[in-house]
């Protein structure tokens, strides 16, 4: 082989770099819930505001200081965090252990496909919502900044699987992208996957194509 | 391409029936201890013996009648499975949920491997045995029966992928297998590993050998 020691510190360095470029955080999101104008009226007062406490990795997206009590027949689930701003439904995210906990069935979904699935009751103190559908767990995706699309190779709607990268290693198939100016890119994972794959804050994930 | 129906049939048959025969069905573990007989004569009285309720995968090991509470800083888990027959070492098996629960940190091990691990309190009414070390949270594994080793091509200690085939597939890495005359095939993981790749009664996974 006809190579200088430059020339592959190098190539070296290119390879390790483009590598790095493709990697992104992962975060997990633990049960939380996004509620509709009309019932943040009936659960917090007549136009309240949700008090943002913590700005997301999502552009726009907050936790609020503001909590609610999930109800379900077989137990509840105190301190669930509100996010915000409004949204068009209100929509509930847990994990599958959490619907081990309420007893109730919760279907896989991807974020705002809520058609079909399970209400819950919701409550703050004795004021309460009854959802009539909402209930999900949600299915682990990437937001995907354009910029950052063409990087790792990957188009809106794309399935792919993702490495992760940790102390209890796994490959998580079937993983949606979702590509969006207005996006920080990100893979969210739900509480159930991250102690699976053994999560701690700054581990990361890489996409591997499906064919 | 010269070749007869027959044979194209008896080849695709021949094929699901080699990669049929490369699955093995999947156990979901929830947290459990095992008791040395020192410990079974503290929390249950000198010369006690575990009752069998079910008989489990793996030939000999039992479900107890039994059941014990884990105290942790945090919070305590009530109706804890012992399984039998009595170890050498005591052994409590949790998930990162339930050390969440409890307030504690348990490391990932695989299973009689507890050097080093912190303790806990397990306590059967107000008789209490507090463990110097075998808190653990069990590395996910596959037993091998030995005459299955060769179908799967597996070798005892080797480290593998396991692909899962469910509604929210992904591969675990860093799968320890297991071989002996002693096992059935089955491989074995906790409630987050199973909440997280959807696990339901049934579940098959197939062995990705590492390169």
């Amino acid at each position: 082989m006809n190579i200088s020691f430059d020339q592959l510190v190098e190539k070296v360095a290119e390879k390790i770099k483009n590598s790095m470029q493709q990697t992104f955080e992962i975060e997990a999101s633990g049960r939380h819930v996004h509620l509709s104008r009309e019932d943040i009226d009936t659960l917090f007062g007549k136009g309240y505001e949700l008090n943002p406490a913590k700005f997301l990795s999502q552009p726009g997206q907050f936790a609020s200081r503001e909590r609610v009590t999930l109800v379900g027949s077989k137990g509840v689930l105190h301190n669930v965090i509100v996010l915000g701003p409004a949204r068009g439904h209100s929509q509930v995210e847990i994990s599958y252990t959490d619907a081990n906990v309420l007893g109730v069935r919760a279907p896989l979904r991807n974020s705002g496909n809520i058609d079909g699935t399970p209400g819950i009751m919701i409550m703050n103190g004795t004021k309460q919502v009854i959802l009539e559908k909402g209930l999900i767990v949600a299915k682990r995706h990437v937001h995907v900044q354009d910029k950052d699309a063409s990087i790792l190779g990957v188009k809106d709607k794309e399935i792919v699987q993702v490495e992760v990268m940790s102390e209890r290693p796994l490959i998580f198939d079937d993983v949606t992208i979702r590509v969006s100016p207005h996006f920080e890119t990100f893979m969210h994972i739900d509480f159930d996957e991250a102690n699976a794959c053994g999560f701690k804050k700054g581990t990361k994930g890489r996409i591997i194509k499906k064919d």
